[in-house]
C-alpha cells in the first residue's frame, strides 16, 4: 500500500472517532444550551475539515512499532492529539489574522455576526476547549495511570514550548534573528510538537528507555524539516496547491529560515532592496512577488529547501536506529519522506 | 485570628512560591532567549500583584479539613491554582477589552511597542503557557497517582467549564437572558472554579466520597454567591473601591443578575428606557449613571444581593454538614462572609 493511501484510511479512521466525540458533545450541549451546541458544531466541521493528521498518525505508528497492533485506546489517543493540534491551530490563526484554513473559515471568521470581538472571544475560548478536550480525551484512553501521566506530561510540556515559539514568531516580525535564533524558536515548534507525538506513541507502546533518547531526537529532526517546508509552501505554492491566499508570512514580516537565509546571503543592493520593502507600511501583492524573487535569486530558498532534506534524513537515520518493527520504520520514513517530498513542486 | 489576617498571611505564604516558581523560569528562559525571560518577570509582576488568592486559600482549607495540616504539598497545589486563574484572567481582560487589573496594566497592555496584535498575541499565548504551568506543578506536587489524576481531571472539567461560560457571557451581551438562562453561564463560571478548588483539596485531603458529593454542592454555592457580588463590585462600587474603572459591564452591555432582575422586575416607561439606553451606540458616563439608577430603583440591585446571601447562607450550611474539622468549616465559614461582607458597601 502506497503511504498516502495508509495515511488516507488512517484519516478516515480518526475521522470517525472524532466524529462521534462531537456528536456526543453537540447532544450533550444542547441540554443546556443551544448556542454551546452550535460552537461544538462549528468546531466539529472546523476539526473534519481535510487534514493531513501527520502528527497523531506519527503517534500511532510509534505506538504500533514497539505494541505490535493498533488498538482502540491509541486511536483515542490519536483524536486527543487531533483536538490538541487544531487548539493551537485557531488561536495561531486567530493571531496571524489568517481568514481562512483547510479551503474553509478560520474558527475567528465563523462567528461574525456581532463583530470582531465576539469572533475573536470565540477563538480564545474555544481553542481552549479543544485543549481541555484533548487532555480529558487522553486521561480516559484506557492506559495504566503510569503512562498515562508520563504522556499527559510530555503534552504539557509541549504546549508551553509552542506557546514560547508563538510568542518569539511574533517577536521576529520586527527584528531580523539569525539562524541561531531562529532554531531556538524552531525547536519549541514543530520540532517540540513530534517529540511529543512521538514520544506518546513510544511510551504508551512500552519503548525501552533508550530508545525514548532516540526518538526524542528523530522528533526534533522530523519538526525542523516539516516547519522549514510548511513555511516554504506558504509562500511559495499557489493559492490552488495551498487552500488559501499564499505570501502572508511575507506581509506580516514573519522569518522563517528561507527569509533568515536571505537576509544571511544577500549583500549590497539587493539586500537594502530587501529591508527596504519589508520595512515600509503594507505590501502589495507586486511587493510580495518581488520579495520572493529576491528570496529565490539569493540561493536561500534552495539552502533552506536542502537544510529540510538534512533533517529528514537525519530523521530517518534515527528512527531506523530504534528497536521499533520494521513495518513501522518504513510508514514513519514514508511519512518524513511525504513531508519533504512535496518540497520539489514549489520554485 | 481575624480572617482577613489569616488570609493575608496565606497571601504571603503562596506568593513567596509563586515567586520562586518565576525566578526560577525566568532563570531559565533567560538561557535561551531574552525576550522570554522578560515575559516571564511580566507574568510574575501581574500574579504577584495584591489579589485576593480565595480561590487557592479554600483548597487549603478543604485540604487541611480532612488532612488535619497544611504541608508543601499542597502549597505547592496552591501555586498550581493560582497559576489556574491567571491564565484565565489573562484571557478575560483580553476579550473584555479591560486595560487595568488589580491597580496594574492588564496582560495585553503591557506589551505594548510594536502594535495591538503583538499585546493581544502575548496576551493569548502566556495565558496558554500560565496554564500548562498550572498543570505542571499540579502533576509535580508529590501526591500519588490516583488521587492527583482525579485532581487534573477536575481543574480540566473547570477548564472547559469556564471557558463555555465565557463564550455565553459574550453571547449575551447581545440577547437579554433570563434567570435560567444566567444560571446555565454562572453554573459554568465561579460556581465550576470552587467545585473544582474545593474537590480538589478533599480528593487530596482524603475526603470521604459522601462528602465530595456535599462539598460539590457548597462550591456551587459560593460561586454564584462570588460572581453575583463580584458583578455588584463591578458596577456598583468606585473606582477607588475596586482599583480600576467601574461600569465596564454596562458598556459592554453584559448581562450580570442584577441586570437580568432589573429586566424582569421594570414595567413600561423605565424599562422602555433601559432597553433604549442599552441599544444604542457607545455609553458616556451620564449613560451609566442612569443605568445604574434604573437598576437600583427597580429594587434588582437589592435583590441580587439577597440572593447572593442567600446562596451563601446555603453554601455555609452545606460546609457545616461535612466531617472538616471545626476549625476549617470556620475558615471556609469566614472566607464565605468575607466574600458577601463587602456587599454592604455598594449602594
Amino acid at each position: 500500500m502506497r503511504f498516502e493511501e495508509a495515511l488516507s484510511n488512517y484519516g478516515n479512521l480518526v475521522d470517525s472517532r472524532l466524529e462521534a466525540c462531537f456528536r456526543e458533545l453537540v447532544w450533550d450541549a444542547e441540554k443546556y444550551h443551544s448556542f454551546i451546541g452550535r460552537v461544538y458544531a462549528h468546531a466539529a466541521e472546523f476539526l473534519l475539515r481535510k487534514g493531513k493528521r501527520i502528527a497523531s498518525y506519527s503517534t500511532l505508528l510509534t505506538y504500533k512499532g514497539y505494541k505490535g497492533m493498533v488498538n482502540e485506546e491509541i486511536l483515542t489517543v490519536c483524536v486527543a492529539v487531533e483536538f490538541y493540534r487544531h487548539s493551537i491551530l485557531v488561536h495561531d490563526d486567530l493571531i496571524d489574522r489568517d481568514e481562512m484554513r483547510r479551503g474553509g473559515k478560520s474558527f475567528h471568521k465563523l462567528f461574525a455576526e456581532f463583530n470582531d470581538r465576539f469572533g475573536e472571544g470565540l477563538a480564545v475560548f474555544t481553542g481552549n476547549i479543544l485543549l481541555a478536550l484533548a487532555l480529558t480525551t487522553l486521561l480516559n484512553a484506557g492506559f495504566d495511570r503510569r503512562t498515562l501521566q508520563e504522556a499527559v506530561k510530555l503534552l504539557i510540556k509541549d504546549y508551553c514550548a509552542v506557546n514560547e515559539s508563538q510568542i518569539l514568531d511574533l517577536l521576529f516580525e520586527h527584528k531580523e534573528p539569525d539562524v541561531e535564533e531562529w532554531k531556538v524558536m524552531a525547536s519549541k515548534r514543530a520540532a517540540s510538537l513530534f517529540r511529543a507525538t512521538l514520544g506518546i506513541g513510544a511510551i504508551l507502546g512500552g519503548a525501552p528507555s533508550s530508545d525514548l533518547r532516540i526518538l526524542e531526537q528523530a522528533g526534533t529532526c522530523m519538526g525542523y524539516s516539516f516547519d522549514i517546508q510548511d513555511d516554504i509552501i506558504g509562500t511559495f505554492a499557489t493559492e490552488d496547491q495551498y487552500g488559501r491566499p499564499t505570501g502572508g508570512d511575507i506581509m506580516l514580516r514573519k522569518k522563517p529560515l528561507h527569509m533568515v537565509y536571505a537576509y544571511q546571503m544577500l549583500r549590497g543592493r539587493r539586500l537594502s532592496l530587501l529591508k527596504s520593502l519589508l520595512r515600509g507600511g503594507s505590501l502589495d501583492q507586486g511587493d510580495v512577488m518581488r520579495i520572493k524573487e529576491i528570496i529565490r535569486r539569493s540561493g536561500a530558498l534552495d539552502k533552506a529547501k536542502q537544510t529540510a532534506r538534512s533533517y529528514a534524513r537525519e530523521a530517518v537515520r534515527l528512527i531506523r536506529a530504534t528497536a521499533m518493527s520494521e513495518e513501522a520504520k518504513a510508514s514513519l520514513q514514508g511519512l518524513i519522506k511525504f513531508v519533504v517530498g512535496s518540497l520539489d513542486w514549489y520554485k
